[in-house]
């Protein structure tokens, strides 16, 4: 089982969590998201990933590979095949609220605020820095005001009870992100407080960007 | 069971799609998202989703409200507890793969090509009419590439075999929405197909935004 990545991306971190949560081992490959414009371009790549993005699932059996984008299916697909420590409760109801905020980050505020996407605008506006700040803390903050009221009733542990989720291991990147691009996160306690919680956890801490192997 | 949408939303689109698909009723309920500048911003509307974005589904029993958000998460949700007609399959790669093709249209080309984004790049850096068409023919048209290698395997009935499932769902108003930004399609033989395949059915065409009640 190999999971090509890259240290920094959101999506890829997404997947190491449940990875070393649910305590599989998989190969992690670096695809260079910025290094001669981008590894994610090369034809090697593309027959793996036709959107050119982070994260590649790949599993090799019997001379027959099966190949699997887009992180929130990988992590489906991880839940269904590997059940022994579950990501995802029993409840339907719980279940739906836990997909439900994942994808508000994987549909609503990532998409926006990736590298393709700031570099896009960059080039194609000649957008100034302070301008590309302005778009990423807009979506960003639309984004954090909705996960934080979606986490009203949270314990502040983890974002839906005792145990990690889907949930937790798209917030988490997410929030590092908006850390590193100096966001201030003080409106939202919630999201802080699961933050600093998750990543006292060896689950969460090895699967930082920092810790990984293509780290700069 | 209600589902708040707008007939030209094409995240509300898709869970009509489902309903139909499923044969299950709902009241279909309109958010404006234009009028009055947006009743997605209303205070009570934001109640229900704090996204600020449609659809939500809404069920009331016993004078307690479930309330979800996220188009995907309200596919999932029908899928798990509205079993007799499903729209994923039982294999476990297959189900990964139908998901990643939906993931990426609805995490990477819907959310930069949505109402809220195109409002914000005319107004935030004041682009012409053709910039904002140079910007959504851009993403469909990295996006439509890889829905279309995707689809290399489909026999042009349905995305994934002899049955519709989630990808259908997602594709199609995806496609009815480029073909409104005349978008040219002639390079995706494929998703041509499938889309007037689908057409031709009454639980697509019942879910279509000029069949419904708040079209203009």
């Amino acid at each position: 089982m190999k999971l090509y990545g890259y240290f920094r991306s959101s999506a890829a971190y997404r997947v190491r969590i449940a990875l070393n949560l649910k305590g599989l081992n998989a190969d992690l490959l670096s695809i260079h998201l910025v290094k001669n414009g981008g590894e994610q371009h090369s034809a090697a790549y593309r027959q793996l990933n036709s959107s050119q993005l982070v994260p590649t699932w790949v599993e090799d059996e019997n001379e027959c590979s099966f190949i699997l984008t887009q992180s929130l299916s990988i992590l489906e697909y991880l839940e269904e095949k590997f059940t022994d420590i579950p990501l995802l409760p029993l409840d339907l109801q719980q279940r739906a609220l836990i997909r439900a905020f994942s994808q508000s980050i994987a549909c609503d505020i990532h998409p926006l605020n990736n590298l393709r996407v700031l570099q896009f605008l960059k080039h194609q506006y000649e957008i100034s820095d302070e301008q590309k700040m302005q778009w990423y803390r807009h979506w960003v903050d639309i984004g954090f005001s909705s996960l934080e009221k979606q986490l009203q009733h949270s314990n502040g542990q983890f974002c839906f009870g005792e145990l990690p989720t889907f949930a937790d291991c798209c917030l988490i990147p997410q929030v590092y992100n908006a850390l590193r691009f100096n966001i201030d996160l003080s409106a939202y306690p919630k999201i802080q407080s699961i933050y600093q919680h998750c990543n006292t956890l060896i689950a969460f801490q090895n699967a930082a960007p920092e810790q990984q192997a293509d780290a700069v």
